[in-house]
């Protein structure tokens, strides 16, 4: 069974939907819903990871880079276009609305729309849009309206005043499905490697260093975002998303190299991009780059050791000198 | 007079009582605090900018680096432990407590204290910890305790159950005071500049090349913070505080090499820093190391045009051949 | 007056006959060349500084790169396409070549002929390649035939027995006429500029550093060569043209920025390009970035500090908080 | 048989002696002396590399850095005091002497000596410091001293009027002994690597990003040095030597590295340092740490993969989610 960051009728709970139609656990927040795959209550949660408008969802982030918690592995990424509506009772009507209630991220993404449309409405925060539906849908919650989900308003019978109301029409949310280390994703040749990386201590330079352990491999990065390490002011981890697999060798010797030189490195999973872009790799990334450089230091050791078994032939067509210091 | 971010007796009015015990007018929201400054309705606003648990206080993040608004700059900043108490109606007790109300971020930062002590509370998530305190003071309300900063539940009649229950006791959060463009704060050896640096669309390696503008002047970074343009997903600007102030030379180099190589740059000011810690300097990115390499340069350019005027001594000196192309 | 490193005849005073037809003075060696020009003996000598196939010119580099010399500057520079000829004494032919005598930078770029055509010649080096044509202009001196520049040939009355023998048939010698201090030759638009920079001593990255403070402002390198320092093995300094002229913003910043960061940098000039290739400037390098950038920079500093004398408008218009800590 | 650069009484000689007292054969060039290696005449040849005064030997340079030649390794390095004589037929006296002859880098070394000792002196240069001297030991030769090796005073009978007349005194020449591909000199902990690079054409930064590859693995160099590649002029291969061991991890992943990145990489040996000084390896660049990561990433992807033979125990306690697009 699958988990998702509920209540039903949320954004995260349709992202789930595009992947499953099986039935499914809510969780009354993002910690919950991962503590759940932690313990194998369900096989893996889907969660918000970071929204085009409102940034990167720091619940999410820090429960997939806490160093004390069980490790996690990201399987699969959902985009989700964010489309808001206005819903309310059956019989209200647009004019009527003044006490409007909605999660706090969703009023910041519909806060233009609103100030020229419905100027004299006063706004109230909930703890999500879907709650926020539900608490429009009983009479005596003194709110008009809900700004939500279209599933929301479905749900618990509201009726739409106006679709698609988010200031920003292109604006997305991304969306993870986490479950415990297991196999890995398999590699589709559009893949993105999550990680969080911990600097060592008060290092000017440590951040730059970071990214030239991508740079030097030709891997290019699509996200990077601070989070306090929750110790002393100024002091941070990374969470990145890099263009890649595990399997790509540019990304096993990016990994390598993080690790030699940063305090803490979790690796998160390699996943399929949900927009199925291939990567952007620098001259020299390629798999067929790394191999063909292999072989050729094999063939550079193999000329300097290759020794028939039982023969000095090797050694005689390519003798060492033996060389000692003089006497003298 | 001055703004901040309120309601009364939150740890952001505490920020603003350390510089001025002025009466002050607060604000619903981080942007109408900030929107009062620019509209000159006040003189400057304390608002929240990061949290060593939470992160960036993203309202604020987003306002400041907002490229259609009018231009703001940080003038002051103030550092604030963060302590919280459970508080409550005089009479209640510990083992009594079932409902907890709280601001998301403060609950993130008990959440372990709760869980240990009084495991069996629900806790519900308000807009502020002291709107949470002044519900708590309602009867009424239905909630038996409030998690709030020591502010609140003395301003609000309420009773301490437990102090200082953060579980990280070093938890501290930064404020900023910001005021509209007017004379820099003088500079005083510990110094802080803030700016916003938007990426050139699609640019692998792009904030590489940030970075290095710093790394190449020998100036340090002491915080930096993705924030989504708010466009399409995968595209960021960069909130980031250097070491130094405009006035030091790296600082203005480093702002002019960043302006020519990214779409926009907001110089969000320089300002004493809290702690009062003098900068790392990387070797040559002293003010006397600027100094000296200019007065090189003027040399060289003087040893090559130097002319008395009326005189041609210094060509005489120095005469420059005058060569030309063979004709043949 | 001009001089060259003679003598008569050899690559150097083609070089230099092509910027000028006046009588000019030859001298024996790089280093007298160069004296000549810092006692004032000549207004500026040719010298030649890197050939396509042999490489740096040491004695050139070493003579304008030595600290404890008063300073030089390139002031033009010029390409010879190299072009040797086998040249004899009237009546000679080359089945009967079996001592042969040129430079040993001759010697090298002829090998491959010499070795097919006339495998059975012995080659004697000599200090100048016009040396050698003069040589075999004397029947007494046992030498068969020289490899010299068709001017020598002609000059000393030899017989040309192969023309263009050079194995590279693109061998190309790049010359620069170097001049005392004085007025720098004005940008063209299509300019190098030279300079021998020093690192200090015994710092792991020290080279990367330089090449980044012209990476960083989009400086595009044309010639990068080491040069050991005399005094341990293993201390080296650099001897560099990069694309530009010392008026070019990006120029002069680099400049600052090596003088800062290095022991010690000698400026060797700015000149037009014997080519004429016009620069790669990067992103944000051009003059017109670097002017935007002081615009912006200068705003940023008005917006800040104007004020119209005797009146307080600018400082009503942007009121900067005056804060002091809290007394209690 | 070992060769070397000759003629018998060179300092390269000299730097063979100390390896081995055995009969070896002396050949008139650099080039013919790696030939006759090439070719298995001798097992390997002593040349000279780089002078702390002079720099590069360009003939060593370019004979090892040939792509059109078979490859060759060296596998020691020998460190000779450069100390010079002035030495003369017995019975000639120091004020006596008119014309001495030498080899152009020795007479650089000694100029201002023999500027300040014997002003009136006129230099000749000869192919060899050994060769100088044998043409003065005879007597119509025209020449009244020598400017060489101790070594070949002896050898030619010669008085020595002046010893160590190095300007100088520091100067030292480092030789390389030149063998074919075979078994690698044994790792000592205090080794340098040799290789040349060719950097693909007409890329602005090719150098920087060559440099990166050395620093992000935290190896550091020894010596770089530039060479054309006798193509056209701009065009540049680097002879580099790095402190370590090919059975170093870090500098077997740099030239991998490198062999991605670059046109052409010619490995050219590791070896015991002369000096046994032990190298300065960058944080994260020791062979511990690319073990431990290397065991971290094998953790990682057996924690992904892990499965008892037979039983599902491993997969049973880290289910992998099969998911798959809904299908409605």
């Amino acid at each position: 069974m699958f988990g998702y960051f509920g209540p039903e009728g949320t954004f995260t709970h349709q992202a789930l939907l595009t992947l499953s139609r099986e039935p499914a656990r809510s969780f009354a927040s993002i910690g919950a819903a991962l503590d759940a795959v932690r313990e194998g209550a369900v096989e893996a949660s889907m969660v918000p990871l970071e929204n085009s408008v409102e940034g990167g969802v720091s619940a999410s982030l820090d429960a997939l880079g806490d160093l004390e918690l069980a490790p996690l592995r990201i399987v699969r990424e959902v985009l989700i276009p964010v489309s808001f509506d206005l819903a309310a009772r059956p019989g209200t009507e647009l004019g009527q609305v003044r006490r409007v209630i909605t999660h706090p991220h969703a009023a910041a993404q519909v806060r233009h729309w609103l100030a020229t449309t419905i100027p004299r409405a006063q706004v109230v925060e909930r703890g999500s849009t879907a709650a926020a539906a539900k608490t429009v849908s009983d009479p005596s919650s003194g709110f008009d309206a809900a700004v939500c989900a279209p599933v929301a308003s479905r749900h618990y019978g509201l009726e739409v005043l106006a679709h698609d109301i988010a200031d920003n029409a292109e604006a997305v949310t991304r969306f993870v499905l986490v479950s415990r280390p297991g196999e890995l994703p398999a590699q589709t040749g559009a893949d993105k490697t999550s990680m969080v990386v911990y600097l060592r201590h008060d290092e000017p330079g440590a951040l730059l260093a970071i990214l030239q352990q991508f740079a030097v491999r030709g891997v290019n990065l699509c996200r990077i975002e601070s989070r306090p390490t929750r110790t002393t002011l100024g002091s941070y981890s990374f969470s990145i998303d890099a263009e890649g697999h595990l399997e790509d060798a540019r990304m096993a010797e990016t990994l390598l190299g993080l690790k030699r030189i940063c305090k803490h490195v979790i690796f998160l999973g390699s996943y399929p991009r949900a927009d199925a872009k291939p990567p952007t790799v620098r001259a020299g990334g390629k798999n067929a780059d790394y191999r063909n450089a292999q072989e050729w230091l094999a063939e550079l050791r193999g000329a300097m050791t290759t020794r028939a078994p039982g023969s000095t032939s090797a050694s005689k067509r390519h003798p060492s000198p033996t060389v000692s210091p003089s006497s003298s």
